[in-house]
């Protein structure tokens, strides 16, 4: 298998963005990446989108977003696992280069929630349409199921929850593309609107619109783009049980397990090797149960990594420093490219106030549905 | 490069499946083709599917099929390029297998468009939703148009229309897995009621269910699985213009000339070399541009082709043996896969009074809205 590297990175600003569309967005995150590797030309597009057709009533995302970017003719295709479609676009760029088939190829992620769809209804169609979606249960209430039981089984809290969104948004703050630039207090996040409980509006990542795109190419010709590559050590993806009544034990989450341990495998790393990580935490809860089981932090002690600054930037291992989905944003589709991109900058020295100091390896970690899917990624200083 | 081979197959039949879900369709394709392997395990699983999201109401169809295999815990994705679903799912399986990160990959198509759902304004979801779906013109519309372009520049006539469809449904009513298996005259094609001049009825391909799916694994571990491996010898993707106005000659399908080409150099092959094929004929005049895009009939010949019995059973290369999209059914993500099928069973004499004699050689040609995206795989018996 060839290595494979990232060579530069393009974004949208994530937010309520009325005034752009979703090819608008897709060509702005694209045209980045592509300046930065100061080229015109890649041989292969994969777009990261959840659902263009219940969103915009577009499906057919690939060659649409290549003809708008003024490259009809290259081979490209939307790949979609809900809101792990990013990071399982990157992967199947990542196969199509190290295959050694193509040499340049974009990943990108996108989504345009803010276009007047009924969005919970749409995101719910990631859940178990027959078991799940169809009796009423959206996300909010699922991600509280997941809560309650983490709370019964390792005495988690409000305020462990809290912690999370606060470490998020003090992140968030930092990063000029963020959706929400602001702290948050814990007293803001345990008085602010009840949605499921115990989640309420603060643990909660908003509806976003936004792209992004990362340009990869083998490891042996990085140089000609940057002489900054970023190194993919290793891809893991794995599926769990759809519907989290089928699930043994609703609070830990098989397939983001399964996922990490393949990936560290690939790499040939350790999870306390990472510096750096970006996990999906759509609502508070799902970086305390994500970090717990990609083994970053102790089994049960999710809140209490938040609550005691392990996570935070300054911490031991700083988790989420972008602002995560809760304070950045969550263009579903667009997420898993995201996290990839603040990897990127940090491990290339180039997050300004967010920096870790002496990044090297980093990894992102981004899934689907109630914990579905998940796709996890190492990446590692050049 | 790893050599990559397919060692088993699975289909359902085609049709109006109404006591079948997205997920029962599935399981049956996914169970034929693991026991026609004689395995109960696969490293990783991509679902071809168009539009689960606006057809039934559930995306994340990767890790749902892995679930309801029995299967949770295996990496899972679906890929999606409209009617070129199945095909790109194909090309991402066989990246992941070529690159050498999974050994066993399950390559699945699927669609349920007998639902309930408003099935032609879904499909007009893979046109430019901007300047083609919105404004009111559906795929009949985009590809009548094709059709007066071709009859315009080569004096194509409705006899050369019909053609095309008296030969798929002959070929048609020989397979038993099709959902029209009768054959028709020109004259019952000719008669047909008008659905957009100066297509009919009998030149549309039919609103259906189905699923298919093949199981790839590296060339030189085929023979564990099977003692008639079927080689991958290359793989070609390409995209066009997305709006049928937006191109030189509307009667010219640039993506499938450039996908053909890609295909044709990575397999080394010419394309006098194949012996059988499957080509996209969602509409009559589809599989006549596509021939001629392909080179394997001259510009201008595709409807004189059909009509002299070249690409007939029989003829010098026979086209959709399996009755193609139009007899055999297009549930629109599954037709990728459902080719490769015919192809593969045709190189391994598994056709019974379809079998192309002496078929070494054949390749499968998939396509997605107008023929905005397209991808070709030519396989070898081995």
């Amino acid at each position: 298998m060839r290595e494979v590297a990232i060579v530069a990175a393009g974004m949208t600003r994530f937010g309520e963005l009325w005034q752009s569309s979703l090819r608008d967005l897709f060509v702005e995150a694209a045209l980045e990446a592509l300046s930065g590797a100061e080229t015109d030309h890649v041989d292969g597009i994969y777009v990261g989108n959840m659902s263009g057709g219940q969103f915009v009533g577009q499906e057919h995302l690939g060659p649409l977003m290549a003809d708008y970017l003024g490259m009809a003719g290259v081979a490209a295709t939307r790949v979609e696992s809900a809101c792990a479609s990013g990071g399982m676009a990157l992967r199947a760029a990542f196969f199509d280069v190290a295959s050694g088939a193509s040499d340049l190829v974009l990943a990108a992620g996108l989504e345009k929630m803010n276009d007047g769809a009924d969005v919970t209804a749409v995101l719910a169609s990631a859940a178990d349409q027959e078991t799940e979606a169809y009796h009423g249960i959206t996300f909010p209430g699922l991600y509280a199921m997941i809560a309650r039981a983490h709370m019964e089984e390792y005495g988690t809290t409000d305020e462990d929850l809290a912690a999370v969104s606060v470490k998020n948004h003090a992140h968030g703050a930092l990063n000029p593309k963020a959706q929400f630039r602001r702290k948050v207090t814990a007293e803001e996040v345990m008085n602010s609107s009840l949605v499921a409980a115990p989640l309420r509006l603060l643990h909660c990542s908003p509806v976003s619109d936004g792209a992004a795109a990362v340009l990869l190419c083998p490891l042996d010709r990085a140089k000609e783009f940057t002489d900054r590559p970023v190194r993919i050590m290793g891809t893991g993806a794995a599926t769990g049980s759809m519907a989290l009544a089928d699930r043994q034990d609703p609070a830990f989450l098989d397939a983001v397990s399964l996922s990490a341990g393949r990936a560290y495998k690939m790499a040939g790393i350790k999870p306390s090797d990472v510096d750096v990580a970006e996990v999906h935490d759509c609502f508070s809860i799902a970086e305390i149960c994500v970090t717990e089981a990609m083994c970053i932090v102790d089994r049960g002690k999710g809140g209490e990594a938040a609550r005691s600054g392990f996570t935070s930037l300054g911490g031991k291992l700083p988790v989420n420093t972008s602002g995560g989905l809760k304070s950045k944003g969550h263009p579903v589709g667009a997420t898993g490219i995201a996290q990839t991109i603040e990897i990127f900058e940090q491990l290339r020295g180039e997050s300004g106030d967010r920096q870790v100091k002496d990044a090297h390896i980093g990894l992102a970690q981004n899934m689907g549905g109630s914990g579905a899917s998940s796709v996890v990624h190492v990446f590692q200083r050049v």
